[in-house]
């Protein structure tokens, strides 16, 4: 990602369809001193005495974090997931929570984590810098397919490595946009147990469907304790916190021979990445949530309202710059930030360059997302609708328009 | 460390000589929201707009963190240690710089770090995570010694593997409370250069000497780019911003060619554990720092003024309590949090136990620093004078001596 910062730095004045952050302005600084406050409160009303109440902001505390109670209460409003308290752990932003999940479950030589393909490079990278192998498992346009999973789990068991997890993004990918019907959701819980496979859902997205149709979690329908949840409030609330949620209420048994919750043991390796959350980030998120009654759907329609008018103008705009183009097609994502776009031309790193600086408009390789060498997405881009006015976006794709007039391959040339 | 704190939970009446952390009452939540309103004016004063300073507290950012300049300052006017702002990593805490040295220094297999024994338990715990080996280097009472650190990065060459980095904490250690003299540390930086090895410095109790007697840091000291310094704000301001740095001004050449510094290239890790460190935490401090004028000795000198008076006390309470008794020896720290006293009894869990229930007394094995099965520290114990009020200190060291009294072995079979 360094490259795209790089790149985005060089052309400043060019329309960023590359930057997957959320809009700013929902949230401001002087809601960041009300959320404390509140959140204060709260522990007061808690019955914590001022003592308590500043040493739980200023010292170090508790490894797994303090909102364990108020982010149940949110899942179980927001997604109908019934989780303790105790078996969530807070983490210094969902990357962290990624971090934690794969060194906690891939403890052995062997150890492998499926993935997804294309894949959030967070992910990935978390896994190299861990040194666990991750083995790729080819999303389809209605994200990933169960059978699919099977095949893969199976083709690793006999090679002699482990399946030990799967990361999957169920509702409006990053970077594909695509989302599991609710069928092939209860499907992969099935799989997954009979792969003995632990799911690794990511959901940071979960709240920005173009529609109010219901898109249970997986962790909505585990019943057999097989989904590690991973949340952010990066987009629900804002990223400056740095402050996401892993959900691991499986119990496990601990070195001891006593019976733990899996978000328990998983706090040895939280301890020695960042000691805890930073207490002052979480009393922030904390204080959101105490306003917003733990109901993050309810706090945000306004977010969600926006995130809807964007991506529609996304989609609107690809219908009106590349509706006649046999050559460009696309997808449509039911919600989310990103759409991708098949272009007739190498959508690489010197091709970005050509099209910040001639054309005035920033995309991401998909290539970006799929392992290395492997060719996978080269001639495609992800698409972001989150960080712009409704019209700049609408611009940006214009501006693709022209990129692809001027660099695409003739019609005849594309081939499909 | 579960284990303590467990034990800590249990007889929460006990006097814990045990905690390491920061005493209460320095900082308040009010202080918090003038840290903030000063940091954000900061940002006015440099020129920033409204829309620029909301984003730099709420948004994503750089993943080296904004503190650099104002770090770079407090580390030239505290320390004499001359670094540019972009040399500065701000990370989560100091024990995530400890995570991004390891793994940015100890990438290839065979990489090892040499650490100095006993040893925090942050570090060991970090490498054990990343699968990087220890080999530890044993402490005199003068902390390290240069030549033994010459002797054991020999040996693990003529091994076959490659000592890439030292750990050190050259005043005050944790555990031991030794300090390197002045000419140790300048033998050290030759050895490290000879020796072709980075030493990371860990410097979280540098303000806290019993006088004022002048300790160059390594990295002060260093001309040859040797030394990677790790620092923390969580005992010079507190511990609740979860906010450390990172300084490695080393010029390393990059993937494509370009030579950049060292703390810019480790940011590809940083990236990968947190994205980057909470904003809205760094602004806390950011704020501290514009405040004091960018030198926390200045800032902290009631800081100091308690430390030195704990230590006093604890010095002064062990020489009441164990001053005639010559089964018990102790070390004389010139400064920080901790102590060692030798004990005629084995400093285990189980007896820790029988110190919180029988006597109200916690401490911490030494044990606990050294390598699992090695024996060391076995009948020692680490006390700690850093979060009690200094008649609480003399206490519990009354109360570890009615422990002794009861459980040691008799005079004659210590054999001393």
């Amino acid at each position: 990602m360094n490259f795209l910062n790089e790149v985005a730095a060089r052309f400043p004045d060019a329309i960023s369809l590359a930057a997957g952050r959320p809009y700013d302005g929902f949230h401001t600084t002087d809601d960041v001193h009300r959320y404390l406050r509140s959140y204060l409160a709260h522990l007061e009303a808690q019955g914590l005495s001022h003592e308590q109440r500043e040493r739980r902001l200023l010292q170090y505390g508790r490894t797994n974090g303090y909102l364990g109670d108020l982010i149940a209460r949110m899942l179980a409003v927001d997604e109908g997931i019934e989780v303790p308290g105790d078996a969530v752990m807070v983490t210094t932003g969902c990357q962290e929570g990624m971090v934690v999940a794969l060194r906690g479950l891939c403890a052995l030589p062997g150890d492998v984590v499926l993935a997804v393909e294309p894949c959030y490079v967070g992910l990935t990278g978390a896994a190299r810098l861990l040194g666990v192998e991750v083995v790729p498992v080819p999303e389809s346009a209605d994200g990933l397919d169960p059978e699919t999973v099977r095949e893969v789990a199976a083709a690793v068991r006999v090679s002699g490595r482990r399946p030990r997890a799967l990361y999957v993004v169920p509702s409006f990918a990053n970077p594909s946009g695509a989302s599991m019907p609710v069928p092939a959701r209860r499907r992969l819980l099935e799989v997954a147990a009979q792969c003995e496979l632990l799911v690794l859902e990511d959901d940071p997205y979960g709240l920005f469907g173009l529609d109010d149709e219901p898109r249970p979690t997986l962790k909505a329908l585990d019943t057999d304790g097989r989904v590690v949840y991973l949340g952010s409030f990066a987009k629900s609330a804002f990223p400056g916190a740095r402050v996401g949620f892993l959900v691991a209420d499986q119990t496990v048994r601990a070195a001891d021979g006593t019976r733990t919750l899996l978000a328990e043991e998983l706090s040895s390796v939280k301890s020695l990445l960042t000691v805890n959350t930073a207490p002052v980030a979480q009393a922030v998120i904390g204080g959101y949530l105490v306003e917003s009654g733990c109901s993050l759907r309810a706090a945000g329609k306004e977010k969600t309202a926006f995130y809807r008018a964007n991506l529609r103008a996304l989609l609107g705009a690809l219908e009106q710059s590349f509706g006649e183009d046999p050559r460009v097609r696309w997808n449509a994502p039911a919600g989310g930030f990103f759409a991708v776009v098949d272009v007739p031309l190498t959508a690489d790193g010197a091709m970005l360059e050509v099209s910040g600086r001639d054309f005035g408009v920033l995309w991401t390789p998909m290539g970006f997302f799929y392992a290395p060498g492997s060719g996978g997405g080269r001639r495609s881009v992800r698409l972001s609708c989150s960080a712009l006015p409704p019209e700049r976006v609408a611009e940006g794709v214009r501006r693709l328009a022209e990129l692809v007039r001027a660099h695409g391959d003739p019609v005849e040339a594309a081939g499909r």
